[in-house]
């Protein structure tokens, strides 16, 4: 009997020691690189989490809302970059504002109306990262109007920082190196556009899981991967990380089972419903590596096993991967902290909820 | 200037006299239909939202777990049914046991395995409902085969009340009519087949939001639909119900543009990643029927406006109606209670995050 058997099921699991692996796998890319590392904190929204990446070497955190923000601040962060493109009002303003007393502050701009409400309602408590599109196509200018926003965010009164980029549409097989090569160009041709336009550029940021392993001494000076923490489903399928680095999974529980299938009490409302086209289904079994999860419900995952496997009893206990760790752990108010099949603690998950 | 423009965004909105309007209808089917309801209350997870519809004249509550049973008995509910098949072990058989000291409880078994275990450790305190696969194949029995798993409940000393099934299938275009038919007919054979085992069946269970428009005087005695309160983007992709039904929305704020696209503040972390294949996108703007929601990350939507619209001022407030309400109610701690665009009440989601 583990200390697992006595958790309610489901119940997200975080193993430190794998964890600790991943941290230390990307702080050693990020020295060979000679670029800082400053983790996107959406993925684990838990300070315990946050605390080892700064131990870890990262220079800070990434954020994604103020209210994260908020929660990382509260949890001891000093240094805070928001890569999105705020609108401000006078009550986010008032926030940025609290925010930028006890901490070094950064968010992102991506048009002159923007800055011109961030200096407006938060007067001088940020500095601002020009946003660029690099392909992704979500947000962003184009590099070559990267200047402009930077000359509009400067005549407001803003300190401008540099730019940054989210290639996102990494997300795909044998996508890594080719985005990563157009990542780098967009990041090169806004950080000319921004020198060009008299401006000082000494952040030029970029990143994500996926293209860490593609990422060489290109523009970049700083990068923002996530998931590489906790590692999940989608970067097992896109060769980012082994069966082995899965750091995050959720211990379910088989309720009902028939020939070849057994149906789990995990669901999209512990593992998230994200189901990109690519991938083969809701989530990964790390101990059945031919197990599809081919169907997800609320409370159920449908679990094909591989031909000819043993289907396991009623009442056994599996732990799942989610595709998509970084919703998966919204949806949790606490991880257990785990090494292996023991418990070691239960950490908060600090800024679950915070969208605004 | 109204009470929304107060609100920070993302922003979940719960329209009070549309939720009314919901539950009168379904009230209203259900009486005409001469069947009971028994709405699921995973959709809301809200125990202000069952005591309206308990006010309406639903007979008791579906849940999906011990957890929300645990919630929603807090709130004063006295008759609840956990339409799963339950494996109980030491500690959920405790639960049920403390559950049915305050309430009348029947829960899913659909096995002679999980019934044994249910009466083991949770004794009588349950009575039982044998779940039937009526074409969705995710758990149940074939209904040849509820017989045999209402006498095994029985030997093992369970109160069987009859039979129940979800209609999970008629999630798709066109779908309902046919399988309410499948499901109709699954509930008959299945009461048929429990009756010549020699047990009484006095509660003939199904239902969902998709069918309800659909079944008829057929073998239910009760339905179970749980949408059907707040509606979503998939139930009015599907014809299930208007624009002007869609009780819940969330308030969103345009925070990039560009001609014929916005994006706006309210992602997979509070509209949820649902997008089943047969939807146009990821949600709906009731108020621009033309829109449409073409990707969605943790924190931005990207809306395709349609040819000619206005495009929306950065910091404009819009509303979207996210893919599946079911999701999207269990990421978020409150619901702002509106009418119209008035604020009239904020709604704890006290189920919210109950998976065990």
């Amino acid at each position: 009997m583990s200390d697992l058997d006595a958790l309610r099921t489901p119940c997200p699991l975080l193993d430190v020691d794998v964890l600790d692996a991943n941290l230390r796998r990307a702080a050693d890319l990020a020295a060979r690189l000679g670029v800082v590392l400053r983790p996107h904190a959406k993925t684990h929204k838990c300070v315990q989490v946050a605390r080892r990446q700064l131990a870890a070497g990262a220079v800070g955190l990434t954020v994604a809302t103020t209210a994260e923000a908020e929660a990382f601040a509260a949890g001891g962060a000093t240094d805070l970059f928001v890569a999105y493109p705020l609108w401000v009002d006078a009550d986010r303003g008032r926030r940025l504002r609290a925010l930028a007393e006890r901490t070094a502050l950064r968010v992102g701009v991506d048009s002159a109306e923007g800055a011109a409400a961030l200096a407006r309602h938060a007067g001088g408590a940020a500095e601002v990262l020009v946003e660029v599109d690099s392909g992704h196509h979500r947000t962003g200018v184009r590099p070559e109007e990267a200047g402009a926003v930077a000359t509009a965010a400067a005549r407001a009164g803003l300190r401008v920082r540099g730019v940054f980029t989210f290639p996102g549409h990494a997300y795909g097989p044998g996508l890594a190196s080719p985005v990563a090569g157009q990542e780098a160009a967009a990041l090169a041709a806004a950080a000319a556009a921004v020198r060009a336009a008299g401006h000082e550029v000494d952040v030029v940021s970029g990143g994500s899981t996926p293209t860490l392993g593609s990422t060489q001494g290109g523009p970049a000076t700083e990068l923002r991967p996530g998931v590489y923490a906790l590692n999940d489903a989608q970067q097992l399928e896109l060769g980012t990380c082994g069966a082995g680095d899965l750091a995050l999974t959720v211990l379910a529980m088989v309720v009902s089972r028939r020939p070849g299938t057994v149906v789990l009490d995990a669901g999209s409302k512990v593992l998230g419903a994200d189901r990109p086209a690519w991938t083969t289904g809701w989530g990964r079994l790390p101990a059945v590596p031919g197990a599809r999860v081919t169907a997800l419900s609320e409370h159920h995952a449908t679990v094909a096993l591989p031909e000819g496997a043993a289907v396991p009893a009623l009442g056994a206990r599996l732990r799942v991967a989610p595709n998509h760790v970084c919703t998966a752990v919204n949806l949790a108010d606490e991880l257990v902290a785990v090494r292996g099949d023991a418990v070691v603690d239960r950490w908060r998950v600090d800024a679950r909820g915070a969208n605004t």
